[in-house]
């Protein structure tokens, strides 16, 4: 493991401590065991790129070591947006009804929790200003660290509500699908949290006002939606063996960036056997979809948008003014070009 | 309809409105009627005592009439603990089950709803900072309002935790019952939210330090609890005509003060009496309950109890040196002191 992620690991081990120990609570000790298990469960199973991305951002912007009090922060700010995201997937996993989560059972799929897990999810959302509090409250930017996670919050739950009502069942109607939807959707449902949050909460640490940061805000996005494309890609087209799971996004009647670039290149006669085919858990429809998928050649597509969206990023990137802010947004689009998983 | 309460709907109007055009989502059509309709569901129906009460509190504390701009405002804080107690009750009738809510179908039962529910209950919750943003960003008390509203809303769900935790289906186990237990879920689970949050808002709105009234606090978390074991008893012996409700406790295996004093006072026969007819959905089994209760002479034990506890609460009030303050917990107390519904 590298110093950087078990210094990570040890961070959450002393924030889930405190929250054990929070004074604004008195816990009994079934209650102490139940928050401990849930918080193990839950947080740290993932990849923790978002969490340690605000570290690697910090560290980019300060241009060198970090003290101690000062990586201890990153870590902390790190592991908030790891409990946003515990919390967004505990709550999705219900309202998808799931089965499994990083490799494991999905966390209301388990005896006795069941929907208890809502409130599990909800007292994940709730440790985050606990954690900010702690550690932030004497800092000229706690405010700002308040909107902001208030803000993408909302945004999230926002896009999620739009994917939700899109895609509500027995409604399934592929009319409603546009690449403008589409756009919205992941701008709002992943993009904030997942590359503008990190960013966000690295350059509050540098004592940036984010009112002067639109610029880098809207590069995040953008470098959102390269990757939720991406993954739509991979989804259908990746190696199981290398992403880790067999993609079910046409059976699953996914407002994916596939259907939804299909729907714009192809003919009446495709359009038709596309609104038969998609969304159906048969191995003859799915195969019909991605057989359409191959004719319009839409690997080909989305290599040239690739290609396009990476050189429009390139260029943005570079014409920012702080070279360390550029080192950042760097990082992040090497992190993902051409991914492969 | 009083003045008050006229104004206070049309703030929510407002505030419905805003709401819908936050600048900080790009709304679909379709996404904004849901919205609407969401709101208008499960926000402004109930009887609005928590957010009346707001501006009660500030009208007894400012000693005078207010200013529109002020009552805008206290207005908008009593919404924003409606929205909580909405958040609160979209969420928990999921968790619960439950079939009504204020005479109507739970939300999350009504079509094409079902657990979308979860997520509309969590942009419920999240409306509460937009709103708190959009009215009070300038204030010098605008970070001690969103660190109250974090610190009580983390407090409710914790105590809804235990209080899911003690009685998870298939483990109904009265052992695990105590006084103490009580007190703790109904100090956390309600009495935070429901009589502290709605003083301490005024509070802070009059300039207050809310470390400075810790006293103010514990006299609302004991009104709070009183205001609880009075809606136990009025569950059990309440007139189902004046309450609007047929109590439940006895069948759904509650941990009622009721159950919880008959524990303590009844000898090792009527003990099993108890463990072997408490929380089962049969007729026979609630008269046997209701009879041990009967027999405990438990509406005397809880007369003795409100006797006492309005005399330890008039002389908690009257000993508080702000006579201001003293209005305002007093105007609480009339309100609940031998309620009948």
């Amino acid at each position: 493991m590298s110093d950087i992620r078990s210094k990570f690991m040890e961070v959450y081990s002393v924030l889930k401590s405190e929250l054990l120990n929070d004074p604004a609570f008195e816990f009994t000790d079934d209650s102490r065991e139940w928050i401990d298990r849930m918080l193990d469960y839950n947080v740290p199973g993932g990849k923790l790129n978002r969490g340690l991305s605000v570290i690697d951002s910090y560290k980019l912007l300060k241009e060198g070591e970090l003290a101690n009090d000062e990586l201890f922060l990153a870590c902390a700010l790190g592991w908030c947006i790891e409990w946003l995201q515990a919390y967004f997937l505990v709550l999705d996993d219900i309202m998808d009804n799931s089965i499994t989560r990083r490799g494991q059972p999905c966390w209301f799929r388990l005896p006795k929790i069941g929907m208890i897990a809502v409130n599990d999810g909800i007292i994940l959302r709730n440790h985050i200003p606990r954690i900010l509090k702690k550690h932030f409250r004497g800092k000229p930017y706690y405010v700002d660290l308040l909107d902001l996670f208030n803000e993408v919050e909302f945004q999230t739950t926002s896009g999620q509500m739009i994917d939700l009502i899109t895609t509500i069942e027995g409604e399934k109607d592929l009319s409603k699908y546009s690449l403008q939807l589409y756009h919205r959707i992941v701008q709002y449902k992943t993009a904030y949290y997942s590359f503008y949050l990190p960013v966000a909460c690295a350059l509050l640490m540098k004592g940036e006002n984010l009112d002067n940061h639109i610029d880098v805000k809207n590069i995040l996005i953008e470098m959102g939606t390269y990757f939720q494309i991406q993954d739509d890609c991979l989804d259908c087209f990746g190696d199981p063996q290398v992403i880790g799971k067999v993609g079910t996004d046409i059976e699953d009647f996914k407002c994916s960036w596939l259907v939804v670039k299909a729907l714009e290149l192809c003919n009446e006669e495709q359009k038709k056997s596309l609104f038969e085919n998609y969304g159906k858990a048969d191995e003859a429809c799915v195969a019909k979809v991605k057989e359409l998928y191959e004719v319009l050649n839409l690997q080909g597509v989305f290599e040239e948008y690739e290609c396009k969206s990476y050189q429009k990023l390139v260029k943005s990137i570079e014409a920012h003014p702080d070279k360390a802010v550029q080192a950042v947004l760097k990082s992040f689009l090497a992190k993902i070009y051409k991914r492969q998983k």
